[in-house]
């Protein structure tokens, strides 16, 4: 057990590696306390110590060896039942048809998986960028099938997550017109056990199935406007901006580097563009490196307890107008991290179930 | 020694990594003979198989073994005395007062340095791309200092040498307008003992110097228009392009890869670009490969021997109009192999001393 | 088509890594050529070249692309009808039914499977030190459903293979009593996908199942004696020798370093075994190395086309008497290479089928 | 400034990886504060901030930015008037005249550097094993050229330190006989820039400068008995193994892992050498790993902050009786932390001056 007086979580899909930084992230938290451990009926029954190959650097919590893994799918009820809110990591497959089920029976569910992101009643957050949109889950409420308390919300893509949270104060600032990008991609992100070392050792691989897709749709959601209909309903209007993306997986165990270049309006100078980040407040997760070499993922993905984003090497594009370099940990910011940084504001909007 | 009525070369910079390539390459060579060996005064007056740290899978070749290591600055004189022809891979800075020296005294200097690429009356040359450039060496001998006899003729950066073969038909077809780039580069390219390893395990770093301003630079030369004076003077104006580029150092011994966006004139489809360079003849060193993970520098680093060079991902792209990505061995096609393939072609074209 | 005149062979496993070493090794081989292609079920029926990942540096033969992969268990009477040879690299479970069955059919089986090398009347050869022992197919074909014309004749595991090289001229001079080594094994080994590239980025792992204990029970066979009883039937009395291992994976594409430790008979010197393996005849495959930090896998393992093996820091050890550090290339040496030597061996000793 | 109240300590080399450790973990730390960081002449009169290339994944600390570095040498006297300890990173022949002089000026000087570990008078401790040792600096004190106040006291070699925690127990228990050992170490045991990455990309380098002699000495020293003569000097005995070494350089980052073999007096169980480490104390920084595939650098490096070390895979071994694998953090267990943790228990034993 984890803590009295706190809301009681589930995870789903606990055992692969975005479970275990949820594990690991919530393990004394002040709100909430993970009570259910879900994954696939082959792990179910088993305990959470035996059966997950843990695989981070700090120890598994000892609350978590002892919880007994449960079928996301067989027992879902039971789950549901029992706790407030899930944090899913399930595959992009049984998120699909699983994650509604859980937010039918009145489970919050914010989850790490594609499968609803870009579903129009269904806030896609990036927590310092868009909390406003968490307002969504109002609609999804009111919506076919929906549940009083349940709701899912859904956290971006690794990659995307990197790239808005510099872009945001930029669109804000200047207005995005267009993004070109080249991701650098750890490992990780691919889960365990992921791609064959034979493809990544003295080797890089030019592509990652459907990230490209991912990375030019979920930018344009996130970085929408929030408005309302004549008859209250909140809805996004998606920002339009232009993305293109090409994307490697790299020798690197975590920390995910992109290359961009990006079309602001105004034609602003380098300078400008720098301000505007400096300016934003520390609580923004961005820092601006002036070191030529940097960032670097095993110096920088750590900055922040994983949750900092540092950028670097900004500079005018004779293309495109201006280029920057931005690395983020693709595990913590990218996924656990940032899921739970949602959940935090949905829970002090007073959205969460109570 | 390496062959009777062979022309007699040496090899400038004979201990790096790229002179070891040359060494290797010479081997056999039905043209050339690599009769002295050159480098810094550290290295001089000592057997190459002592002196010389071989890093290449290949045998040394046993002719090389015994020959003495002269100073590339010290002896100058006497080793251009004796070469008709030499093949420089010697630092930027040795290259700038030397290679014009051994061009004074007679000595046909094809060089792998970037000293003198960028002068105007230097061609700079990608042998299937723009071998008529090496007309440019008549300017260059009736020049100031000119010699009848010698000349300096450059081979490209590796990552440009990459670039520009599959954009030159693009550009002959279409008319290249812009092009973004974002490089991924092997640790070769930086020489030995070049990047630490505590840079390049798990990590890759966003900065090669004077990387990009090459890229930026080159290709607009190698793509240019050989033009006469009216006095018959050649000279060459630079194709009219936009060039940036974002230098990445990753985890890869050999093989550079480059994820390319580019805007062409009259803007074609993907399949017309495809015909083009699928037109190309065999002799154009350029394959197209529909796998959809490919070109990968382990796999595709080797093909043709390491000159030829692997084109994949093909498609449209919102922002440029469409992106590629390239991926080409940089110690042979980019360094050595490339600067073989230009004194051959400028062998061919009756323009090295007899 | 391979070749006419040649004798017509089966590749058994031909779509995994040592299946496409076979290939690329019989490519314009002098006796035999590939005119049969076999893997499991879910490969039958299509061409090689769209069902192969190939993963060599060199281009698939073409002769090889369109040939049509067959069930080697479902087709085995059709295969093994239509050749005399098959080059096996089945999984151990595969192997272990499949290749009696090849056997009995008049199929002479040279395999690199680990099921049946420990059989008494199998022999399991490396040709440079113990092609004698293949006369041990006598006794197979003899023997309970023995074919006059078939038999299985093994090659040994891949670090087996590069100790017993440089141990044999040792054991044949001195006596070998004991062996302790440390094994750094190339990730190629596991096959692909293999080990997870998260296993092996910026890590070492300490163990390779079954392989410890390959290596303590094989080179005593392979060192061991040919005898023969009073009726004539041949059999291998292994060698006495004690050997303990410690097998690692680490982050290498290709080649198996093993650190060793040799407890030797007569207590010689360190000059006395460096002459005993430099007296060696340059067919038998070794070479010592003489600098301090050799051999390294990416500059030693192409020796001699991946056939050689590197020996080098040679030195008194003041527990066991001495150490040294052995290099072979794992693929070909240590598998398909080595295969085919040992069939190069069994067609110049009669005993292949006519 | 660190703390008030506090033991000024100075660090020496401390802009070097294991200077930055020491830096790192004084951070905040209890009894010592750093007011002094000195280094080569190179980097004197600069801001450790400015000159210092900070690789470690944690933040430099505040207070340390704005100290000025010194000249380890040309400021001795200054620097030595003005801390009661040094922690020394030196390089060894800087170490081999500037340690005796800030320990004649009364420094307690706890080194990380091998120059002065052999010497009869000086303490080598790893706290949890011979912390009685360090009494040796009475003797030196009493010696020539002895300070009433200053003293040397060395941390042995990273990869001797990781052998002697789990072999110390196993030694008081049942008495070593013999180890034979081959290790695997990280690139960070080389310092910046250190081992080219072109060495350990798809390669490992089986040889380490002096680190094989280290390793037969040094553990003899730890493990040997404190005596006294009869005028109450102490001297260490040293302990009577024989210990044999093959280094290795591995593509890692960060942990030094070792394949041990030991012979035991009286011939244990393997149950009996677990049961050996099970009982000690968790202070002794020792841990048993049951899963087959552990320790592993990634996984095990950071337990108990890096200064744990982790043992696994303990088998019979037929040659020398047993096996094992250990596991340990280079830069914390086996430099920074560990002489930190040397230092602590001088503290403890009112050794330091007052």
């Amino acid at each position: 057990m984890n803590g009295e007086g706190k809301i009681p979580v589930a995870v789903l899909g606990a055992t692969g590696l975005v479970g275990q930084h949820f594990v690991a992230l919530l393990d004394g938290h002040p709100s909430f306390a993970v009570t259910r451990v879900a994954a696939s009926a082959r792990s179910a029954g088993q305990r959470y110590a035996d059966v997950c190959r843990w695989s981070l650097p700090t120890e598994m919590p000892s609350w978590a060896r002892d919880l007994v893994v449960e079928d996301a799918s067989a027992a879902a009820s039971e789950v549901a039942a029992s706790v407030r809110v899930a944090f899913s990591s399930l595959d992009t497959r049984s998120a699909e048809s699983l994650e509604p089920r859980y937010a039918s029976e009145g489970v919050f569910v914010v989850s790490n998986a594609s499968a609803h992101r870009m579903a129009a009643d269904v806030p896609l957050v990036v927590a310092e960028v868009n909390a406003d949109h968490l307002d969504l889950v109002r609609a999804q409420r009111h919506g076919e099938g929906g549940s009083s308390k349940g709701a899912i919300v859904c956290h971006p893509n690794c990659s995307a997550t990197g790239l808005v949270l510099p872009l945001a104060p930029l669109h804000r600032t200047f207005g995005v017109q267009s993004v070109s990008l080249t991701t650098l991609q750890a490992t990780s992100g691919a889960g365990y056990p992921g791609v064959a070392s034979l493809d990544l050792l003295d080797n890089v691989v030019p592509f990652i199935q459907d990230e490209e897709e991912k990375l030019a749709q979920e930018p344009g959601k996130i970085l929408g406007q929030l408005r309302s209909s004549s008859a209250g309903e909140p809805s996004v209007a998606p920002a339009d901006l232009r993305i293109s993306a090409q994307c490697f997986r790299v020798p690197v165990t975590v920390g995910h580097t992109l290359s961009v270049s990006v079309k602001l309006q105004g034609e602003p100078s380098s300078d400008e563009i720098r301000a505007v980040w400096m300016a934003e407040p520390a609580s923004s997760s961005i820092r601006y490196l002036d070191e030529l070499d940097r960032p670097q993922p095993r110096l920088d993905r750590d900055f922040q307890g994983g949750m900092g984003v540092s950028v670097g090497r900004l500079r005018d594009c004779p293309v495109l107008g201006h280029r920057f370099v931005v690395l983020s940990h693709n595990m913590v910011r990218g996924a656990a991290g940032g899921a739970l940084s949602t959940a935090e504001a949905a829970l002090r909007r007073g959205l969460m179930p109570v």
